[in-house]
């Protein structure tokens, strides 16, 4: 018997794939999910880890990764509070692939400042 | 004998890998590259397969990933010219892990979509 599922597909437009994409191929989603791989991590640490994130975008971007469900959120009742963040498991599954990208940036940079210099002297 | 290298790492602000994580961790980067995998394609084919982009977007973007070394640009002097983009080699060391990013989005959309109707009912 074969399964019906839907033909999901980033390519299109209204395809809700694409929102998925979206999310998941963005530079502050990779390098977080890439810290949270190393295990939960406060919120502080985060800040302090993601050099350059202001609060507000870090916070929103955790967000949307705790709506997608590849980000638990725990919340402390210290004073004051604690709140700590962790892959879920489908988190996971991105860890790898998105460390991979941020790899690929830092051993291909090199070169690719060359490319930009050329391009930017024709 | 070691060499040296400078330590690069998205996670520090000003290093120049976090403009390059900034290009490739992008959903139209992974769209375009996921396609150009498939071989040279011309511009008007380009922007039917990306579903949605804007001409202006699209030649953004192809401008920026000529400009790092990832994607040729071949002009046929041709009525109407005819522009057609190709992966460079560089370019092709995305090819996997970017089309991985799209392949995840398709396939995981369903639970993210679960995920969200959840966290939006809390």
């Amino acid at each position: 018997m074969s399964q019906t599922m839907p033909d999901w597909s980033v390519l299109a437009a209204t395809c809700p794939s694409r929102t998925s994409l979206a999310r998941i191929a963005n530079k502050w989603t990779a390098m977080a999910v890439s810290v949270l791989g190393g295990g939960r991590t406060r919120f502080g640490d985060l800040k302090a880890r993601l050099d350059g994130i202001s609060g507000k975008v870090l916070t929103e971007t955790l967000r949307d990764l705790e709506r997608d469900g590849l980000v638990t959120r725990h919340v402390f009742a210290e004073v004051p509070p604690r709140v700590e963040y962790e892959l879920t498991e489908l988190g996971f599954t991105l860890h790898e692939p998105l460390l991979a990208l941020c790899r690929w940036a830092e051993e291909h940079i090199a070169e690719v400042l060359v490319n930009r210099e050329s391009y930017d002297a024709r």
